[in-house]
């Protein structure tokens, strides 16, 4: 762990996070552990110049086709555009009228399959080979959050579309396999595992309560940073270490609720972190998602008790069988160690 | 992807495990995507040789206290040893009587937190460094199961422990940190989500036609090969590309219930199974888990309806925040495309 804390020597602690409903083990000890592979991949492998990157601005004709770019006049210069995932996960060109289901399943089993229809979407970024998300102004990380918007709002439209994932992939170690700066929207026919587990263990908390769990949580040794509009913490069960979750304060429960003004304090927020993460971890990979809710109120009462929010993942130490097995995570940072430090991260 | 298939082109499908109750993309056309990034680490790292391992025979000075080895004579020369983690996430030490929650968290969520009593050992399962699992005999695969069994014997004395989970990492990029072939044993105050959504989905299964799932499977396109006790398939929603479950053929809810018999018999299924991911995959790191009921049986009808099984997964592909974020995965393999590459290998 690239960090020690002052708590090294602390008893193991098994936390439930009350919104995912997963266990965690706080094990400190298992920092120390040594490894006798000689040295995993470098955090950041080296990567191609811009010449040979077709997301780079000069290299549009080697990608696949454009949805829209900002500024929005298809001939001036752009600063991020939202393209067509050259290889994606769920086709647009998937028959999507009638019944989602595939009655022709090869093997049987319809009740159990659905269509690939969906959209797979790559935001560029920034035009530039060599910027990273965490070297934007605010108000331009702002205007990447207002295109995930905007491509939301659009894919909305399709009421196949049960659920987008925003999600962003920094580093090979995080699962990137392209160096430019970008991130991807996956508009999916199916409701995640995730988001059906939260919407369930926020009702829960709802009926018991009549409050929404999210508007509820008290960062007091979590918090790290507060802007106008959001808080970022690392939450009590966090599943990795420096975790980060940046929460709206106000009741929202849909991302593309978003507007510009929030936009930009989100913006600001967000860079803090990354740089604050980059600095006090020697700029680790990482992962951020968008936590939101369902396109489709199934529920009269899902507003009330669904709010989003953005996760971010640095990641530092890689699972195994034990995670894969179970589901739970073990992580050697106790999160209130991990706010502490994040807090008093200094950035010039 | 190691393997193209004959079925490149189609579309993709979502497919929804009924055990797990998680969805799975399966989409071809993802296997072809480029990587901007030099080269990851290789699929397995070089390792240091047995004089500095502590897991070889004849330094088993530099090892955590053995718990028992095989054979039991402690004067005899092991063919395998049960030892304790020196780096344990849970703690033998935390105090057991009592209420285990933790009434002192410092941040005052007592409900959602748990002491962090439990076991974690090690199962070196072999005295010499250049062995792997695979390259046992049927027979002394078998005996590594029933070392296994016989320690979560011992375990399930300790009635806070609510559920064992073993699991081997092979290979650095499957999150092992030691080379000396061994698998880990996790013995937990809790039980876990993966555990607990399987308990729901068969309990509804059986509440609805009166039968086990996994009693009930029909391998057809699935199956890769039948032993005299088993059988192993590639899941009809594997979550990763070439992932394989070992099930037995007689319904069996614990794996403890494992007999000499039978070890051999899975021995030498758990072993080919692993050469053939060896020959077909050019050696890749994998991990195996084995799925099994919780200790204490909680419902009347428990044993009925949970079936134990091994799961196999090779690691070939990664995962990114599309997958952490929503639990869902993307699979470039369709199931019945693996399961035939796989039941075709020629094993000499
Ligand atoms: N010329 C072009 N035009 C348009 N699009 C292009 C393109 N060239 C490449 N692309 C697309 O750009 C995307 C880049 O995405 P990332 O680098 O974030 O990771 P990737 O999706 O490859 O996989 C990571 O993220 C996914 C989802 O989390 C995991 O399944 C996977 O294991 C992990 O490696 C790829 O999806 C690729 O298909
Ligand atoms: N001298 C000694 N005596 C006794 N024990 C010793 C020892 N030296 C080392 N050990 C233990 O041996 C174990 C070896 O285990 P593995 O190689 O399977 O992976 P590890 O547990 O490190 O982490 C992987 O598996 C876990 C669980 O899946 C993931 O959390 C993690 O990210 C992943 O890297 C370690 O747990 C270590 O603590």
């Amino acid at each position: 762990m690239a960090s020690s804390t002052p708590e090294q020597n602390r008893s193991p602690e098994v936390r439930r996070d009350p919104l995912n409903n997963r266990w965690v083990i706080f094990s400190p000890a298992r920092a120390k552990r040594p490894s006798d592979f000689k040295s995993k991949s470098p955090q950041n492998a080296s990567s191609n110049s811009s010449s040979s990157c077709p997301f780079c601005i000069g290299n549009e004709h080697e990608c696949a086709p454009e949805i829209f770019r900002v500024p929005t006049d298809p001939k001036s210069d752009w600063k991020l555009r939202i393209i067509e995932n050259l290889y994606p996960a769920l086709s647009r060109a998937v028959e999507k009228d009638g019944d989602p289901r595939c009655e022709t399943s090869c093997l049987g089993y319809s009740d159990r399959v659905v269509k690939g229809f969906g959209f797979h979407d790559v935001v560029i970024e920034t035009p530039v080979h060599s910027v990273q998300l965490s070297d934007l102004h605010p108000r331009e990380v702002g205007d990447v959050l207002l295109a995930y918007k905007k491509r939301i709002e659009q894919i909305q439209e399709y009421e196949f579309i049960k659920y987008v994932q925003v999600f962003k992939n920094h580093g090979a170690s995080a699962g990137a396999s392209m160096s430019h700066s970008h991130s991807q929207i996956l508009a999916l026919p199916v409701i995640p595992p995730t988001v059906s587990t939260r919407l369930c263990s926020t009702k829960e908390f709802y009926d018991q309560t009549g409050k929404c769990s999210l508007c509820e949580v008290q960062p007091k040794d979590l918090l790290i940073d507060e802007a106008t509009h959001f808080v970022s913490i690392v939450p009590f069960a966090a599943m990795f270490p420096f975790e980060i979750w940046i929460i709206p304060r106000d009741h929202s429960s849909h991302f593309y609720e978003l507007d510009s003004e929030k936009a930009i304090d989100l913006g600001g927020l967000l860079k803090l972190m990354l740089r604050k993460l980059a600095v006090q971890l020697n700029n680790p990979p990482f992962n951020f998602m968008i936590q939101t809710s369902p396109l489709q109120v199934t529920d009269s009462q899902q507003l009330v008790y669904t709010h989003w929010f953005l996760q971010i993942v640095p990641q530092l130490t890689g699972v195994g069988g034990f995670e894969m097995g179970t589901g739970c995570y073990i992580n050697p940072v106790f999160p209130e160690d991990a706010a502490k430090v994040l807090r008093e991260v200094n950035i010039s």
